[in-house]
């Protein structure tokens, strides 16, 4: 049985790490950790977990937590888990963190987007960047996993075969993409407030949202050289959710088959990305609550472009999905362990 | 491994049954059963089945379909099931009926309020009303179960202790209660429209809803008699979930000791019934896509009323999960197998 | 031209009150308060009043605002108005106070569910209580007018007409009322977060809701005799509006005739109030953005109750639609000035 | 006082026009014309329209109804309009055509994206594209005029003043929009039920959607040559409002100054186009219920793209607003009359 401590849990992909973990035949959570509800039963602030749950919210102790867990989850604001890593921890326990913090390798590149300084960039080069379909043999011998942001998984999983295999010129790459609103996370603000959010819709972030260099350095590996792209993010008014939509130009010679061909190559025998039948969109409520992608494409002759699509449960494949994945991955257990999660519609 | 046949698997509830069907150990599906969709993918009908489920839809034939499993669903209109049933069919296979055809023992009071003749009302006495926690034995012994309606299994456990108790005067009973929209089913009326639903509420079925004689026929066993009471659904603009606020007058010497001793003692035991802590009120979402009730009690010294709350999922315990807990009490396995779901919030 | 004055522009009911008033033909907003964002444009934080308000937010300063206007709207926290207003400034100026300040006549009752010292209970016996169908000729002689809350304005306007003939029993009245989440303001809480409250339905302020006094004193008027119903709000997920259903016993000789008559004795010459035909449930959104009460009724002669329905736009007429209408008669102003509101559906 | 006939009364669009023509002090609708529903009294039908419309529904009697009115709407499926008019007609009254009919040039272009037979092209020549804005005064003159789409105009009036200043290269002009529900009309659609909509996402037409080549036609105009462009609408849980998100290559010399310049040029005297300040992006809900469309732009060195963002109400300046904006303009009256219509936030 593998401990889990989880520091960060009374946000709204600590509670989704709750959720799963509590169906997972091989991990028992050890530590719900949570600064602002310190000694205030999780249940409380949770109430789907009553009579499931029936800890305590603890401190942000990493020290005294590294000891009686086999793994953390930082589900916390950026800088957090930077802050408390240090080698001691490391050589105790496995770290997934969900923030930012060692998702990009240039520490110039998080300081300039993210505006603070990184107190631990001495663990860049051996962060993982936990997108397991692409980076799998190299999680599973990791210390510390940075698990990757929401937007970003589903844009890099959307795009990579097509950039992979030179299909598209990576250099006309924009996406557009539009997420539910947990993703502004459970602070208290007004403009995540219901009716500041329901019946409405808008982009924000534009041309500045701090996933675009992870996408770009990412999808950079994939196409072998540095690429910048547009990234546009959308709040829309629903809980879960995220679709992308990307527009790039073609290469000459890509074809509606060799477009195929690619997605088949890199996913066909994932579990967790499914690539829809040919003239079929996805959309996000087949995938809610579940750790799938689902993706697809049109190519447009007229415009010499492809159009494609992309769409995931920010929570789960977005984050804590994704994060038990990695902990699969991590312990050796079969990747899909507690993962077998049917999407939930309507 | 228990062989499944699903007669109306493409309506909500029946997708419902496919969902967590899918997740039962002991459970296989062989009959997805659509008369609309014949030999189309059902997966091509709920995308979220996509790679999960492979089957095509298969008519309505329910003599076939009886020498092929073990149990049959039927979550179709009222009459179809009554239309198909026979002693044949009976000896071979246990039926769980969704729609109302054999929830009420008196065949007049069905035909009044469904405005339907009864086709197989030989088997009226012997159904046995599947609300397990209430029915369980009988349910074990069963043939054929009839699965209690969704507003009717919220309403029932939101005031069966009490009144059993006798701590509330029946013929005081007031029952308002509250619909997602997926209780109306998947079939296209301008009345279901997003844009109609949306940002709108009303009452509906006022004075003349069908869940109401199946409420006030098992609440009227609880009381020892019979009674009549006041039911009002109303349609908010929300996927799942039921919400019923209920109001009686206090029997003498009842106190809010005694409510909360009654509720403990028919649920305290109870997996799927949980009674909140006191001054907390049930939300629909904190049991939403799992086969929880929570229930929970305020009581008005000023007006000498109790006021009763509970809610649901109704597709869960509402509908699909019942059936599957009336399945696993008939086939005796564990009562919470391919249960156990955690709510998922938000 | 009649010049205005708001203070707590910024809230809902504040921003609503500037949206009719922009609409208003002979009223000039001369003040825009709003002690949180003072000297910021107003329509930077109404973005959706751009280049029709610029003006800047005001300082709470009601003695220098009695001299600039006419009348002033009070939209702020209940104890604000009390404290502010005297006689100085009553002697200068009409006041509509939004707040419950002066809404109860016993200073005591107002201590008690408020949980504040009244500041200013001097005020209260010649303060009038705005509901204009009921009040209408003390409105318009007033100098200080309690505008009604929005769960009560239609709560009583339900019922008001069965209570003042007496065709049913007050004491058996029971008020169950759902509404949408701007009723609870703008201020950055949790549980009014769009994740929190969409998906989800809940009761709250079981049994001790403050406009439980309000009604019941108004009705109170009506009936001839002091009385104490039930009264439970709920949280829905929608934006706007409030839809009440009652429940009542029939007193004896109560008929569908007699009902229908007392609605049409009393509200067949109103304009903002319409009863609907018979068999039609209101629903929210057919009053939406407008100053309209639509409300219906349910005789059911098997429990021998009658089922009342009410719906309002809980901004307009619930709060800032007929604060207009108050300032329309307190300044001898067509009653309808303003208000010829076409309500938006969808 | 202009007498005026609805075609389609009882779709959306429709009733947009008689919510809006209710209010216009000039205009006096004669005719409510629904083949759906002859003889059914138009309030029921909208019951937010109960005692503000008394009339019936009437069949779709072009011939007879062009004798009684001064113009006629027509809110109706693609084809009727061309299929009902002629030279006697058009002798007689003005007609602003809300579907596609007379809004493509080429009836090539027509036939081949709507699969559709042109019935009337001898009047495309003289049908003037009722952008407002852009074909003033071309419409003042005209007989027939072609009310453009939703998507069409958010997307023309978003780009236009950087496509005609030669601000952007067009030929890199990728929109992306996204739509409330409203726009897929009342049909009873599985598609378009609740269920279906709510808390889900998804593009859908793309590559193929009809509004692309009208976009096409009117920004070819602009640039003074014809381009190709990528447009891919998407579906989202609201009922109104259209956001679109447009990217384009910057052309040599193009800057903020300069952008923001175009913006003014050809906007700062209009009414109905709001330029937000700078950083400000549009939200839909800031022009809900008016005539407005909100616009803004985002300059990114980075990629040298220029993000472009507009939104509007997609039933008032996207359909019926924006038609009686047309029919003010055909009958000499100030182009805002009727349409003074202050957004409702929330």
């Amino acid at each position: 049985m593998i401990r889990v401590g989880i520091i960060g849990a009374t946000g709204y992909a600590g509670a989704e790490l709750v959720r799963l973990l509590l169906g997972h035949p091989e991990a028992e959570i050890k530590w719900y950790g949570s600064r602002s509800y310190v000694d205030q039963k999780y249940a409380s602030i949770y109430q789907n977990m009553f009579q499931l749950v029936d800890d305590k919210c603890m401190d942000d102790n990493m020290e005294e937590l590294s000891r009686q867990v086999d793994v953390i989850f930082t589900a916390t604001p950026q800088g957090l888990c930077a802050s408390l890593v240090n080698e001691d921890i490391l050589s105790r326990v496995k770290i997934v963190d969900l923030s930012a913090d060692f998702r990009l390798k240039d520490v110039q590149v998080y300081e300039k987007w993210y505006k603070l300084t990184h107190k631990a960039p001495q663990y860049l080069p051996e962060a993982v960047y936990g997108l397991c379909e692409i980076n799998r043999e190299q999680v599973k011998k990791a210390r510390l996993v940075a698990n990757p942001g929401c937007y970003t998984t589903c844009s890099i999983l959307t795009c990579y075969p097509l950039v992979k295999e030179g299909l598209i010129d990576p250099d006309t790459l924009i996406i557009d993409a539009k997420s539910g609103t947990s993703g502004a996370g459970r602070g208290a603000k007004v403009d995540n407030l219901f009716c500041e959010v329901n019946e409405n819709m808008k982009a924000y972030g534009v041309a500045t949202h701090r996933h675009t260099p992870e996408i770009e350095e990412q999808l950079g590996y994939a196409a072998g050289k540095p690429l910048n792209l547009s990234f546009t993010p959308h709040l829309v008014p629903m809980n879960r959710g995220i679709l992308v939509t990307a527009y790039a130009s073609l290469t000459p010679g890509a074809t509606q088959e060799k477009i195929r061909a690619a997605y088949e190559k890199y996913y066909g025998k994932e579990t967790f990305i499914r690539v829809l039948e040919p003239g079929v969109c996805p959309q996000t409520k087949w995938v809610e609550g579940s750790n799938y992608v689902d993706v697809n494409f049109v190519l447009d002759e007229r415009t010499n472009r492809v159009i494609l699509m992309g769409a995931l449960d920010n929570l789960v494949k977005g984050a804590a999905g994704q994060a038990v994945q990695n902990m699969n991955l991590l312990f050796g257990l079969p990747e899909d362990m507690g993962l077998a999660l049917v999407p939930m519609f309507p």
